[in-house]
């Protein structure tokens, strides 16, 4: 390699890595995409599939795999009081995280779902996941083969 | 009216106006949370339930219907040419609106949509919809009850 | 009105009905595009910003002003615990809502958030509000003008 | 390694799969992030600025660079024809991608974007870019170093 080119030390990405950038992809999406979403254990399963099947739409996505944490999802919505929603000025929205006066529903996030996610690119296959570790959500790579 | 009161010439809201408040609430969170989803015609269907049920969770809204144009949607795929998956560095990811190699899709947007929401607010029914009027999404409210 | 018209008992909207309508519209939009943004209090302002311009692009918004609480902001990522990034595959990327090595950050999300929004609707100007109050954030109808 | 584990043939990845996962993770999460967001030529420099300052937040993001493309943002825009904003019921709010009564503005998007983040994790650097190549944008990995 010539000195005078600066790019003398950099290496092109492996099938591997190229595999594994797909995989993040994948992830950065669905959750920045599907993060707010107003859910409630009534309507996660719906929801569930959605990101399923609109995530496995991209490029090189082989499966999706979303679960919403219900139980956790109920819990969070009960420990919500109830919404005052007779203010001053007769009325007001409650943004989400709150209760609302048709039943509770709060917004997804991360504690709420685990995902897994496999990718295949030329021949590469990486399993991802995200998921609660020591109380936070964590997303990581579990194999490249 | 007092002259030391700054609020003395704005009026409070009626219920009409908070209910329209209310819906138009309801149509800016549905489109901007699932704006950019990746759809095909293969999975509208399941986006189309998910959007319906997410935005039900939220206060006052009484009926969401969602129809995803899956004809619109299977013309704009068509459009688009195979991607160039073998650049340079091996590879790379399309971003939405290209042909994946798994089949087509694209992002959810406007002209891909029909929605129509029902909210109700202290015994006021507002109907909005959002449709495409001369080539273009619109969002409007149909009546006040 | 001839009763065989099942829209008989329904009524147009007024323009105040359709101002409050524009107005929960951006707000539906600026709370479900923003929501979910990885923020810390030093990125805080240059989001603020964008927030505004951002919504004062859609019609009839004659004002939009933000303000991320970073006091708040800060005592969440306070209480978030340093990550454990050293994980059995030797890595991970925390999801939001955790402290990051590069120093910490979290979601954007109602409760770090004040807002107020100015529509102004053939001739009628809408002023509405979203904050903290009992503990949620509160979508308002400040007044109608 | 025992033939009757599943796993046997699965390999840990490396730090520049990992690396490449991260960069992965970052694009994903800006994209979807910001996709849909109400945009002009106007407003563009603080959104890029938040954007970068946003996505910066998150773990091993060394530097993130985002052009919006004004100048194709313009044509777009002047490609709209000028809202029918009377209709049968007198109003009606504008979807995006639509020329907005208060100047023109549309939805940031992929061909309006261009974007290169750099990513270091354990000692690996990772430069990634998305720009338009085709009439498509791509995301892609330009190094791992």
């Amino acid at each position: 390699m010539d000195a005078s080119d600066p790019d003398a030390d950099a290496t092109e990405p492996t099938d591997g890595e190229l595999a594994c950038f797909e995989a993040g992809i994948k992830f950065g999406a669905l959750y920045h995409q599907f993060a707010g979403t107003p859910v409630s254990p009534e309507s996660a399963p719906s929801l569930e599939t959605a990101i399923e099947e609109s995530i496995e739409n991209q490029p090189f996505c082989e499966d999706v795999s979303v679960e919403i944490l219900t139980e956790k999802l109920a819990a969070e919505i009960d420990h919500v009081p109830a919404s005052d929603s007779e203010g001053e000025l007769g009325g007001g929205s409650l943004a989400e995280g709150e209760e609302a006066s048709s039943g509770g529903y709060t917004e997804l996030t991360g504690r709420f779902l685990e995902v897994e996610i496999l990718v295949e690119y030329e021949g590469v296959e990486v399993l991802t996941r995200m998921e609660m570790e020591d109380g936070y959500p964590l997303m990581k790579v579990e194999s490249v083969d």
